[in-house]
Protein backbone atom coordinates (compact mmCIF):
# COMPACT_ATOMS: atom_id res chain seq x y z
CA UNK A 1 0.00 0.00 0.00
CA UNK A 2 1.37 3.66 -1.05
CA UNK A 3 0.62 5.81 1.50
CA UNK A 4 -1.76 8.62 0.97
CA UNK A 5 0.41 12.15 2.02
CA UNK A 6 -1.01 12.74 5.81
CA UNK A 7 -3.86 15.03 6.40
CA UNK A 8 -3.46 18.44 8.18
CA UNK A 9 -4.86 16.66 10.88
CA UNK A 10 -2.81 17.17 14.07
CA UNK A 11 -3.89 15.60 17.13
CA UNK A 12 -3.16 15.84 20.75
CA UNK A 13 -3.12 12.93 22.80
CA UNK A 14 -2.54 11.66 26.39
CA UNK A 15 -3.19 11.82 30.19
CA UNK A 16 -4.59 14.32 32.80
CA UNK A 17 -1.94 17.34 32.66
CA UNK A 18 0.02 16.13 30.20
CA UNK A 19 0.58 19.50 28.24
CA UNK A 20 -1.97 19.21 25.62
CA UNK A 21 -3.81 22.13 25.82
CA UNK A 22 -0.44 24.05 25.88
CA UNK A 23 1.15 22.56 23.06
CA UNK A 24 -1.48 23.18 20.96
CA UNK A 25 -1.11 26.79 21.21
CA UNK A 26 2.50 26.34 20.49
CA UNK A 27 2.15 24.45 17.35
CA UNK A 28 -0.68 26.43 16.23
CA UNK A 29 1.45 30.02 16.45
CA UNK A 30 4.59 28.32 14.86
CA UNK A 31 2.12 27.12 12.15
CA UNK A 32 0.70 30.79 11.96
CA UNK A 33 4.33 32.08 11.95
CA UNK A 34 4.86 30.69 8.77
CA UNK A 35 1.59 31.52 7.07
CA UNK A 36 -0.70 28.88 7.85
CA UNK A 37 -4.39 28.82 8.44
CA UNK A 38 -5.10 27.13 11.79
CA UNK A 39 -8.28 25.71 13.33
CA UNK A 40 -7.70 24.76 16.98
CA UNK A 41 -10.41 22.85 18.30
CA UNK A 42 -10.91 19.54 20.96
CA UNK A 43 -12.93 16.46 21.78
CA UNK A 44 -15.31 15.92 23.02
CA UNK A 45 -16.87 18.95 22.23
CA UNK A 46 -15.98 21.55 18.98
CA UNK A 47 -19.34 22.27 17.72
CA UNK A 48 -22.39 23.44 20.21
CA UNK A 49 -24.40 20.25 19.63
CA UNK A 50 -21.15 18.18 20.55
CA UNK A 51 -20.51 20.44 23.61
CA UNK A 52 -23.98 19.25 25.04
CA UNK A 53 -22.97 15.72 24.74
CA UNK A 54 -19.26 17.00 26.11
CA UNK A 55 -21.21 18.33 29.16
CA UNK A 56 -23.29 14.74 29.88
CA UNK A 57 -19.50 13.58 29.96
CA UNK A 58 -17.59 15.48 31.99
CA UNK A 59 -19.99 16.58 34.76
CA UNK A 60 -21.95 14.10 37.59
CA UNK A 61 -20.05 10.93 39.29
CA UNK A 62 -18.31 8.47 37.69
CA UNK A 63 -20.47 5.69 37.39
CA UNK A 64 -22.91 7.65 35.69
CA UNK A 65 -22.59 6.19 32.87
CA UNK A 66 -22.12 2.46 31.67
CA UNK A 67 -19.02 2.11 29.80
CA UNK A 68 -20.81 1.82 26.63
CA UNK A 69 -23.19 4.28 26.79
CA UNK A 70 -19.86 6.40 27.43
CA UNK A 71 -17.76 4.94 24.34
CA UNK A 72 -20.87 5.92 21.88
CA UNK A 73 -21.61 9.31 23.75
CA UNK A 74 -17.78 10.20 22.48
CA UNK A 75 -18.37 9.07 18.71
CA UNK A 76 -21.53 10.65 18.90
CA UNK A 77 -19.77 13.88 19.40
CA UNK A 78 -17.05 13.17 16.71
CA UNK A 79 -19.64 12.17 14.27
CA UNK A 80 -20.92 16.16 14.67
CA UNK A 81 -17.26 17.51 15.03
CA UNK A 82 -16.13 15.46 12.01
CA UNK A 83 -18.69 16.88 9.90
CA UNK A 84 -19.22 20.23 10.89
CA UNK A 85 -16.06 21.14 11.70
CA UNK A 86 -12.80 19.18 10.65
CA UNK A 87 -13.69 17.85 7.48
CA UNK A 88 -14.42 21.35 5.84
CA UNK A 89 -11.41 22.96 7.21
CA UNK A 90 -9.29 20.42 6.05
CA UNK A 91 -10.73 20.54 2.53
CA UNK A 92 -10.26 24.57 2.85
CA UNK A 93 -7.30 23.62 3.09
CA UNK A 94 -6.65 24.33 6.55
CA UNK A 95 -4.59 22.94 9.00
CA UNK A 96 -6.78 21.42 12.36
CA UNK A 97 -5.57 20.60 15.62
CA UNK A 98 -7.30 18.81 17.73
CA UNK A 99 -7.19 18.75 21.65
CA UNK A 100 -7.81 14.46 22.28
CA UNK A 101 -9.97 12.67 19.29
CA UNK A 102 -10.28 9.02 18.72
CA UNK A 103 -7.11 7.80 20.59
CA UNK A 104 -8.79 9.52 23.96
CA UNK A 105 -11.75 7.05 23.41
CA UNK A 106 -10.29 3.83 22.69
CA UNK A 107 -7.39 4.82 25.47
CA UNK A 108 -10.23 6.02 28.10
CA UNK A 109 -12.98 3.52 27.46
CA UNK A 110 -11.52 1.07 26.20
CA UNK A 111 -8.21 0.25 28.36
CA UNK A 112 -9.64 2.51 31.42
CA UNK A 113 -12.94 1.49 31.48
CA UNK A 114 -12.76 -2.37 29.82
CA UNK A 115 -15.06 -1.99 26.13
CA UNK A 116 -14.00 -4.71 24.03
CA UNK A 117 -11.21 -2.44 22.00
CA UNK A 118 -12.52 -4.70 18.20
CA UNK A 119 -16.00 -2.69 18.92
CA UNK A 120 -14.34 0.82 19.86
CA UNK A 121 -12.50 0.41 16.46
CA UNK A 122 -15.36 -0.91 14.71
CA UNK A 123 -17.00 2.48 15.55
CA UNK A 124 -13.78 4.53 14.99
CA UNK A 125 -13.57 2.82 11.35
CA UNK A 126 -17.28 3.71 10.69
CA UNK A 127 -17.43 7.43 12.49
CA UNK A 128 -13.99 8.53 11.22
CA UNK A 129 -13.68 7.00 7.73
CA UNK A 130 -10.80 8.78 5.94
CA UNK A 131 -10.38 11.12 8.37
CA UNK A 132 -7.80 9.55 10.54
CA UNK A 133 -5.43 12.50 12.08
CA UNK A 134 -1.84 12.68 9.87
CA UNK A 135 0.12 13.06 12.77
CA UNK A 136 -0.81 12.44 16.35
CA UNK A 137 1.37 13.58 19.19
CA UNK A 138 1.23 11.14 22.44
CA UNK A 139 2.13 13.27 25.30
CA UNK A 140 3.58 10.41 27.60
CA UNK A 141 4.11 11.73 31.57
CA UNK A 142 3.80 9.80 34.68
CA UNK A 143 0.28 9.48 36.13
CA UNK A 144 0.84 11.34 39.05
CA UNK A 145 2.73 13.93 37.65
CA UNK A 146 0.02 14.62 35.04
CA UNK A 147 -2.86 14.55 37.99
CA UNK A 148 -0.81 16.73 39.96
CA UNK A 149 -0.56 18.92 36.86
CA UNK A 150 -4.09 18.78 36.09
CA UNK A 151 -6.47 22.06 36.93
CA UNK A 152 -9.58 20.68 37.01
CA UNK A 153 -11.44 18.35 39.08
CA UNK A 154 -13.89 16.83 36.64
CA UNK A 155 -15.54 13.18 36.16
CA UNK A 156 -12.11 11.31 34.56
CA UNK A 157 -9.84 12.99 36.95
CA UNK A 158 -11.43 11.34 39.89
CA UNK A 159 -11.70 7.75 38.20
CA UNK A 160 -8.25 6.79 40.33
CA UNK A 161 -4.86 6.16 39.96
CA UNK A 162 -4.95 2.46 39.18
CA UNK A 163 -7.68 4.00 36.10
CA UNK A 164 -5.60 6.23 34.78
CA UNK A 165 -1.99 3.82 34.63
CA UNK A 166 -4.52 1.87 32.42
CA UNK A 167 -4.64 4.21 29.67
CA UNK A 168 -1.53 5.88 30.20
CA UNK A 169 -0.72 1.77 29.11
CA UNK A 170 -3.73 2.08 26.17
CA UNK A 171 -1.68 5.49 24.64
CA UNK A 172 1.74 3.67 24.61
CA UNK A 173 -0.06 0.28 22.88
CA UNK A 174 -1.63 2.84 20.36
CA UNK A 175 0.99 4.81 19.82
CA UNK A 176 3.43 1.34 18.74
CA UNK A 177 0.91 0.08 16.20
CA UNK A 178 0.59 2.96 14.50
CA UNK A 179 4.26 4.85 14.42
CA UNK A 180 4.02 6.29 11.13
CA UNK A 181 0.92 8.64 12.39
CA UNK A 182 2.18 8.52 16.26
CA UNK A 183 4.75 10.44 18.28
CA UNK A 184 5.35 9.34 21.54
CA UNK A 185 6.65 12.45 23.31
CA UNK A 186 8.47 12.46 27.00
CA UNK A 187 5.97 15.17 28.11
CA UNK A 188 7.44 15.44 31.33
CA UNK A 189 10.53 17.71 30.54
CA UNK A 190 9.74 21.95 30.31
CA UNK A 191 7.07 23.22 27.69
CA UNK A 192 10.10 24.38 25.19
CA UNK A 193 11.77 21.47 24.76
CA UNK A 194 8.65 19.53 24.28
CA UNK A 195 7.32 22.42 21.85
CA UNK A 196 10.55 21.80 20.07
CA UNK A 197 10.19 18.56 19.73
CA UNK A 198 6.49 19.02 18.62
CA UNK A 199 7.90 20.85 15.78
CA UNK A 200 10.11 18.44 14.54
CA UNK A 201 8.22 15.97 14.25
CA UNK A 202 5.87 18.02 12.59
CA UNK A 203 8.35 19.05 10.14
CA UNK A 204 9.49 15.25 9.49
CA UNK A 205 6.02 14.39 8.58
CA UNK A 206 4.75 16.93 6.35
CA UNK A 207 8.02 18.47 4.81
CA UNK A 208 7.87 21.98 6.43
CA UNK A 209 10.28 23.81 8.30
CA UNK A 210 9.16 25.34 11.32
CA UNK B 1 -32.24 -23.08 14.97
CA UNK B 2 -34.58 -23.80 17.49
CA UNK B 3 -36.39 -20.38 18.71
CA UNK B 4 -35.45 -19.79 22.63
CA UNK B 5 -38.79 -18.79 24.56
CA UNK B 6 -39.33 -15.11 23.36
CA UNK B 7 -38.39 -12.99 26.39
CA UNK B 8 -41.54 -10.90 27.99
CA UNK B 9 -40.07 -7.82 26.50
CA UNK B 10 -42.80 -6.45 24.46
CA UNK B 11 -42.06 -3.13 22.21
CA UNK B 12 -44.60 -0.62 20.89
CA UNK B 13 -43.61 0.49 17.61
CA UNK B 14 -45.08 2.83 14.67
CA UNK B 15 -44.92 6.75 13.18
CA UNK B 16 -45.94 9.50 15.40
CA UNK B 17 -49.07 9.38 16.84
CA UNK B 18 -50.01 5.33 16.19
CA UNK B 19 -51.17 4.68 19.62
CA UNK B 20 -48.31 3.16 21.19
CA UNK B 21 -49.02 4.99 24.13
CA UNK B 22 -52.25 3.74 24.07
CA UNK B 23 -52.18 0.70 23.48
CA UNK B 24 -49.01 0.03 25.75
CA UNK B 25 -51.82 1.23 29.01
CA UNK B 26 -54.22 -1.15 27.75
CA UNK B 27 -51.87 -3.98 27.77
CA UNK B 28 -50.01 -3.39 31.43
CA UNK B 29 -53.50 -3.22 32.48
CA UNK B 30 -54.24 -6.69 31.19
CA UNK B 31 -51.24 -8.25 32.07
CA UNK B 32 -51.48 -6.60 35.22
CA UNK B 33 -55.21 -8.16 36.09
CA UNK B 34 -53.95 -11.71 35.78
CA UNK B 35 -51.46 -11.10 38.26
CA UNK B 36 -47.98 -10.35 36.02
CA UNK B 37 -45.05 -7.43 37.45
CA UNK B 38 -45.13 -4.92 34.71
CA UNK B 39 -42.89 -2.26 34.00
CA UNK B 40 -43.78 -0.01 31.61
CA UNK B 41 -40.95 2.23 29.76
CA UNK B 42 -40.16 4.16 26.71
CA UNK B 43 -37.35 5.07 24.44
CA UNK B 44 -35.12 7.31 24.13
CA UNK B 45 -35.15 7.36 28.03
CA UNK B 46 -36.53 5.51 30.81
CA UNK B 47 -33.24 6.18 32.97
CA UNK B 48 -32.47 9.49 34.17
CA UNK B 49 -29.24 9.60 31.69
CA UNK B 50 -30.77 8.57 28.98
CA UNK B 51 -33.54 10.91 29.12
CA UNK B 52 -31.29 13.80 29.33
CA UNK B 53 -29.91 12.25 25.67
CA UNK B 54 -33.72 12.32 24.94
CA UNK B 55 -33.85 16.04 25.53
CA UNK B 56 -31.21 16.56 23.01
CA UNK B 57 -32.80 14.53 20.30
CA UNK B 58 -36.01 15.67 20.75
CA UNK B 59 -35.75 19.54 21.22
CA UNK B 60 -34.31 22.27 18.21
CA UNK B 61 -34.46 22.21 14.62
CA UNK B 62 -34.72 19.38 12.08
CA UNK B 63 -31.70 19.84 11.14
CA UNK B 64 -29.64 20.16 14.46
CA UNK B 65 -27.59 16.90 13.94
CA UNK B 66 -25.60 14.80 12.05
CA UNK B 67 -28.51 11.44 11.06
CA UNK B 68 -25.12 9.47 12.12
CA UNK B 69 -24.67 11.21 15.23
CA UNK B 70 -28.15 10.80 15.89
CA UNK B 71 -28.31 7.59 15.63
CA UNK B 72 -25.77 7.17 18.08
CA UNK B 73 -26.94 8.70 20.32
CA UNK B 74 -29.81 6.58 20.49
CA UNK B 75 -28.45 3.51 20.68
CA UNK B 76 -26.41 5.36 24.03
CA UNK B 77 -29.26 6.03 25.24
CA UNK B 78 -30.57 2.42 24.86
CA UNK B 79 -27.35 0.67 26.53
CA UNK B 80 -28.29 2.67 29.53
CA UNK B 81 -31.59 1.81 29.41
CA UNK B 82 -31.10 -1.93 28.85
CA UNK B 83 -28.43 -1.75 31.39
CA UNK B 84 -30.05 -0.43 34.38
CA UNK B 85 -34.01 -0.87 33.38
CA UNK B 86 -35.06 -3.16 30.73
CA UNK B 87 -32.20 -6.38 31.73
CA UNK B 88 -32.85 -6.12 35.76
CA UNK B 89 -36.97 -6.42 35.13
CA UNK B 90 -36.27 -9.44 33.16
CA UNK B 91 -34.15 -11.21 35.00
CA UNK B 92 -36.41 -10.62 37.85
CA UNK B 93 -39.44 -12.03 36.18
CA UNK B 94 -41.06 -8.73 35.39
CA UNK B 95 -43.03 -8.09 31.76
CA UNK B 96 -40.95 -5.07 30.41
CA UNK B 97 -43.32 -2.77 28.05
CA UNK B 98 -41.31 -0.63 26.19
CA UNK B 99 -43.16 2.47 24.13
CA UNK B 100 -40.30 2.08 21.02
CA UNK B 101 -36.91 0.50 20.70
CA UNK B 102 -34.60 -0.18 18.12
CA UNK B 103 -37.31 -0.70 15.11
CA UNK B 104 -37.60 2.83 15.59
CA UNK B 105 -33.73 3.89 15.09
CA UNK B 106 -33.93 1.89 12.33
CA UNK B 107 -37.33 3.40 10.98
CA UNK B 108 -36.17 6.84 12.12
CA UNK B 109 -32.43 7.13 11.13
CA UNK B 110 -32.28 4.52 8.32
CA UNK B 111 -35.40 4.65 6.48
CA UNK B 112 -36.09 7.75 7.32
CA UNK B 113 -32.61 10.15 7.37
CA UNK B 114 -30.67 7.94 5.26
CA UNK B 115 -27.92 6.20 7.30
CA UNK B 116 -26.93 2.92 6.27
CA UNK B 117 -28.83 0.06 7.47
CA UNK B 118 -26.34 -2.24 8.13
CA UNK B 119 -24.51 -0.02 10.63
CA UNK B 120 -27.90 0.28 12.36
CA UNK B 121 -27.77 -3.39 12.43
CA UNK B 122 -24.22 -3.50 13.32
CA UNK B 123 -24.99 -1.45 15.88
CA UNK B 124 -28.44 -2.87 17.34
CA UNK B 125 -26.80 -6.70 17.46
CA UNK B 126 -23.53 -4.81 19.58
CA UNK B 127 -26.21 -2.65 21.99
CA UNK B 128 -29.11 -5.22 22.39
CA UNK B 129 -27.53 -7.92 21.96
CA UNK B 130 -29.66 -11.38 23.05
CA UNK B 131 -31.92 -8.30 24.73
CA UNK B 132 -34.27 -8.41 21.46
CA UNK B 133 -37.97 -7.91 22.48
CA UNK B 134 -40.11 -11.15 21.61
CA UNK B 135 -43.03 -9.44 20.70
CA UNK B 136 -42.96 -6.32 18.50
CA UNK B 137 -46.29 -4.28 17.95
CA UNK B 138 -46.15 -2.65 15.31
CA UNK B 139 -49.06 -0.01 14.86
CA UNK B 140 -49.79 0.71 11.41
CA UNK B 141 -51.07 4.04 10.27
CA UNK B 142 -51.54 6.05 7.62
CA UNK B 143 -49.01 8.85 8.02
CA UNK B 144 -51.61 11.88 7.51
CA UNK B 145 -53.83 10.16 10.28
CA UNK B 146 -51.01 9.53 12.60
CA UNK B 147 -49.34 13.30 12.62
CA UNK B 148 -53.12 14.41 12.92
CA UNK B 149 -53.70 12.21 16.25
CA UNK B 150 -50.05 12.73 17.68
CA UNK B 151 -50.72 15.67 20.62
CA UNK B 152 -47.00 17.04 20.95
CA UNK B 153 -45.17 19.19 18.46
CA UNK B 154 -41.60 18.35 18.40
CA UNK B 155 -38.83 17.66 16.55
CA UNK B 156 -39.31 14.49 14.94
CA UNK B 157 -42.93 15.58 14.13
CA UNK B 158 -41.83 18.43 11.83
CA UNK B 159 -39.58 16.92 9.30
CA UNK B 160 -42.35 16.34 6.58
CA UNK B 161 -44.50 14.06 5.05
CA UNK B 162 -42.04 12.49 2.48
CA UNK B 163 -39.84 11.62 6.07
CA UNK B 164 -42.29 10.30 7.64
CA UNK B 165 -43.34 7.97 4.63
CA UNK B 166 -40.32 6.58 4.14
CA UNK B 167 -40.49 5.10 7.73
CA UNK B 168 -43.71 3.63 7.78
CA UNK B 169 -42.59 1.61 4.84
CA UNK B 170 -39.26 0.78 6.87
CA UNK B 171 -41.71 -0.05 9.89
CA UNK B 172 -43.22 -2.43 7.27
CA UNK B 173 -39.92 -3.50 5.66
CA UNK B 174 -38.92 -4.50 9.38
CA UNK B 175 -41.65 -6.38 10.36
CA UNK B 176 -42.00 -8.07 7.38
CA UNK B 177 -38.15 -9.73 7.78
CA UNK B 178 -39.20 -10.80 11.63
CA UNK B 179 -42.39 -12.70 10.80
CA UNK B 180 -41.95 -14.43 14.57
CA UNK B 181 -41.40 -11.16 16.29
CA UNK B 182 -43.25 -8.83 14.83
CA UNK B 183 -47.09 -8.17 14.16
CA UNK B 184 -48.27 -5.58 12.67
CA UNK B 185 -51.63 -4.18 13.46
CA UNK B 186 -53.34 -1.99 11.62
CA UNK B 187 -53.96 1.06 13.85
CA UNK B 188 -56.36 3.03 12.25
CA UNK B 189 -59.78 0.84 13.87
CA UNK B 190 -60.53 2.18 17.69
CA UNK B 191 -58.51 1.60 20.43
CA UNK B 192 -60.93 -1.34 21.98
CA UNK B 193 -60.20 -3.03 18.62
CA UNK B 194 -56.92 -2.82 18.79
CA UNK B 195 -56.35 -3.53 22.52
CA UNK B 196 -58.06 -7.33 21.63
CA UNK B 197 -55.59 -7.73 18.74
CA UNK B 198 -52.67 -7.04 20.99
CA UNK B 199 -54.04 -9.66 23.71
CA UNK B 200 -54.17 -11.76 21.16
CA UNK B 201 -51.12 -11.17 19.81
CA UNK B 202 -49.53 -11.75 23.23
CA UNK B 203 -51.70 -14.89 23.99
CA UNK B 204 -50.08 -16.45 20.65
CA UNK B 205 -46.86 -15.75 21.53
CA UNK B 206 -46.52 -16.40 25.15
CA UNK B 207 -49.65 -18.86 25.14
CA UNK B 208 -51.43 -16.81 28.07
CA UNK B 209 -54.47 -16.21 28.58
CA UNK B 210 -55.54 -12.47 28.71
N1 LIG C 1 5.99 20.63 30.35
C1 LIG C 1 5.38 21.14 31.41
N2 LIG C 1 6.00 21.27 32.59
C2 LIG C 1 5.36 21.78 33.66
N3 LIG C 1 4.09 22.22 33.65
C3 LIG C 1 3.41 22.10 32.50
C4 LIG C 1 4.01 21.57 31.33
N4 LIG C 1 3.09 21.60 30.35
C5 LIG C 1 1.98 22.13 30.87
N5 LIG C 1 2.18 22.44 32.18
C6 LIG C 1 1.20 23.01 33.10
O1 LIG C 1 0.42 21.93 33.58
C7 LIG C 1 -0.94 22.30 33.63
C8 LIG C 1 -1.73 21.38 32.68
O2 LIG C 1 -1.30 21.63 31.34
P1 LIG C 1 -2.34 21.55 30.13
O3 LIG C 1 -3.60 22.22 30.52
O4 LIG C 1 -1.65 21.99 28.90
O5 LIG C 1 -2.52 19.98 30.11
P2 LIG C 1 -3.67 19.13 29.41
O6 LIG C 1 -3.00 17.90 28.92
O7 LIG C 1 -4.38 19.98 28.43
O8 LIG C 1 -4.57 18.82 30.67
P3 LIG C 1 -6.13 18.34 30.71
O9 LIG C 1 -6.08 16.87 30.43
O10 LIG C 1 -6.53 18.64 32.12
O11 LIG C 1 -6.85 19.16 29.68
C9 LIG C 1 -1.00 23.77 33.25
O12 LIG C 1 -0.93 24.53 34.42
C10 LIG C 1 0.25 23.96 32.42
O13 LIG C 1 0.73 25.30 32.47
N1 LIG D 1 -57.26 3.97 17.76
C1 LIG D 1 -57.38 5.27 17.97
N2 LIG D 1 -58.34 5.98 17.38
C2 LIG D 1 -58.44 7.32 17.57
N3 LIG D 1 -57.63 8.02 18.38
C3 LIG D 1 -56.66 7.35 19.01
C4 LIG D 1 -56.47 5.95 18.85
N4 LIG D 1 -55.40 5.58 19.57
C5 LIG D 1 -54.95 6.68 20.17
N5 LIG D 1 -55.70 7.74 19.86
C6 LIG D 1 -55.53 9.14 20.28
O1 LIG D 1 -54.51 9.69 19.43
C7 LIG D 1 -53.61 10.48 20.19
C8 LIG D 1 -52.22 9.86 20.08
O2 LIG D 1 -52.22 8.56 20.69
P1 LIG D 1 -50.94 8.04 21.47
O3 LIG D 1 -50.36 9.12 22.31
O4 LIG D 1 -51.29 6.75 22.11
O5 LIG D 1 -50.01 7.76 20.21
P2 LIG D 1 -48.46 7.56 20.19
O6 LIG D 1 -48.22 6.55 19.12
O7 LIG D 1 -47.94 7.26 21.54
O8 LIG D 1 -47.98 9.01 19.70
P3 LIG D 1 -46.51 9.69 19.82
O9 LIG D 1 -45.74 9.12 18.67
O10 LIG D 1 -46.81 11.15 19.64
O11 LIG D 1 -45.97 9.33 21.17
C9 LIG D 1 -54.17 10.49 21.62
O12 LIG D 1 -54.99 11.62 21.75
C10 LIG D 1 -54.99 9.22 21.68
O13 LIG D 1 -56.03 9.32 22.63
MG1 LIG E 1 -6.39 20.46 28.26
MG1 LIG F 1 -46.50 8.21 22.73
Amino acid sequence: MTAAAPLRFITFEGGEGAGKSTQIRHLANSLRAIGAEVVTTREPGGTPGAEQIRALLVEGGAGRWQAETEGLLHFAARAEHLAAIIRPALAAGKWVLCDRFADSTIAYQGYGQGVALDWLWTLRRHVVGDTEPGLTLMLDLPVEAGLARAETEQRYERMGLAFHRRLADGFREIAAAAPERCWLIDAARDITAIATDIRAAVTARYGIAL
